[in-house]
């Protein structure tokens, strides 16, 4: 691993950072392992009346669409003014973006306020259109169909997008990387896309400069990825071995 | 394995069914990692206003009442009405069923509208009454006790009802099987019932016949526990290792 | 492990309580699996319509706060009322306590209709303050600072009260007990604090006496882990040998 993770990887355990996660049902579990794994605090919430404390002391706000309702929207509304107001940094994970209006609509919403995008080709496409570009919450398009897309949002919204993948893509507008690391079994195992922008998060909430957090984070989830598949013979030993991996990798 | 099985599995992956699962909140992401283990596309949502969208796109529509309440019945009313619309088939877990009024009433409500019911052998034989049969959500009865009544339903609402336990048995009142492998273990992990129903729904989605999509889908689940208990020993080492069975017994 | 552990585990097995636990989304799937593993019967609700009928039916009440919101905590109040109505003995988990007003002024309205209350060492010497004592739900306190604290609560709610950490601590204000077992890996793992609460929930099931209950149970979580360590490389290893531990450690 290079020196450069390892050097961040050390600050990050130092920091501890508190990531304040408004995210799914299905994978917190999952994503809370990863992140107290990694060596940051994680919390989750579901309660308005809590935010503005939890928001003053966390060091970034992560927004993960995976089962939004109204009442999560309407939250992660007042969760994005209260991280503007305590200039707290802000990762979105719009998943399912393509597959119902509601998805793609709040996406294209919340885009402005957020310093990270973090999605799938197929989420990212779906970005500046309506509807109908991703089955349900997997992608059918390539990082490569996404790469110019990815630009264009990072330069109008002036934040990074990541495009994950068999290869990932990293942008701000000017600065971009190909990340070429991973494993075949992280897309049989849910959720872990949604970690990989938890893990991004992490890394912003220590670091100032969006385009190294995400480019960072994504090369150590996927150099971990690669370690963790040499111990795997499936899918469910690959989570295992991942969650050791992310805790073990520096 | 068989080959009817094997070929069952191929096609199974070749198609990549969308499942959109109503589901609960405990075990949603052992049922996601097992149908993206299996080769299917997990999907869920606690959303109203995306389950039209969803259910036009999804091959099966799968219903698991284990922690409902008010807003999660009206949601699973509306879901399918739709499913009848779009014509998509539905599987239904009444989990805990006996164990509420609540949870029994919804699930009598729910069976006239379903293709296939999977409970284990208390809650199937809750279903002609009103309450007090299960102990929670864990059977104090032998599938053998549930099977007059599982080919009851299955005349009555013309579907095919599943009675899992240490042995399994399907009927569509016309035609029975019972199934007899699987291992001890899978009464010691949380989610083994709700995701055996979840796996039926994926079958389902890709073969038309629902007393064959659940023979198929109990026989597969069965055989996959069988060899993951080879390599397991607990329910924590069994979880995992069964995980990677799904994925790759084929 | 001591012959006392090893009787009260087997009787444990043998009356198999069944424990209602009102708790957060993100840690409900390992808590159950770990509640199945030791031979409980675990069951998770969501909806007040059922709450009667559950505590009913249940040997004890486990309520974890992770992730509280104004309906659960009404829900909250309700099972509390039935639980004094029927009798049946209540665990309190105060997670991230100090964190926000509303979780700390949650868990100081339920703390004198409990039997048990178990914290990390922040939460516990958050319960006479209002905010600010923890960061997130992780402690930033050692047990030993909150020593004191958890004997004024017990003396002064007639409650048993755990401080769990590296060192765990177990007061009913006359009797006290430090627990010196354990794994540096269980600080690592999501969801461990809150599984041992399920876990002192069910022999509180089981047993009359909560400090004894309080103090086997902490005991036999601790050596299971101090066991799973030997087969672990890390947080994603332990976790799963610890299901297995706590399934086979008798």
């Amino acid at each position: 691993m290079s020196e450069k993770i390892q050097v961040a990887i050390k600050e990050l355990k130092r920091v501890k950072p508190l990531v304040l996660n408004l995210t799914n049902y299905v994978t917190m579990d999952f994503m809370a392992n990863a992140l107290l794994a990694i060596g940051a605090a994680p919390i989750m919430s579901v309660c308005d009346e809590e935010l503005e404390e939890l928001i003053q002391i966390c060091q970034c706000l992560h927004i993960n669409l995976g089962t939004l309702d109204k009442d999560f929207i309407s939250r992660c509304d007042k969760a994005i003014a209260y991280a503007k107001e305590y200039k707290k940094p802000i990762v979105l994970d719009p998943v399912g973006a393509g597959a119902s209006l509601i998805r793609t609509k709040t996406a294209q919403k919340l885009i402005p306020s957020c310093d990270i995008i973090k999605g799938n080709a197929s989420e990212i496409l779906s970005l500046f259109q309506d509807s109908g570009q991703t089955r349900g919450v997997e992608s059918v398009h390539s990082t490569l169909q996404a790469k110019e897309q990815a630009k264009k949002i990072a330069c109008e919204w002036k934040c990074t997008v990541v495009v994950s993948g068999a290869v990932d893509f990293v942008t701000d507008g000017y600065r971009e990387s190909e990340i070429n690391f991973g494993s075949p079994f992280m897309a049989a195992v849910t959720g872990m896309g949604c970690t990989l922008s938890a893990i991004i998060a992490a890394f912003r909430g220590v670091f100032p400069d969006s385009f190294d957090s995400a480019q960072l984070a994504t090369t150590y989830f996927g150099l971990c990825g690669q370690e963790a598949e040499k111990k795997a013979s499936g899918p469910g030993t690959f989570r295992t071995e991942f969650i050791d991996r992310l805790s073990n990798e520096n």
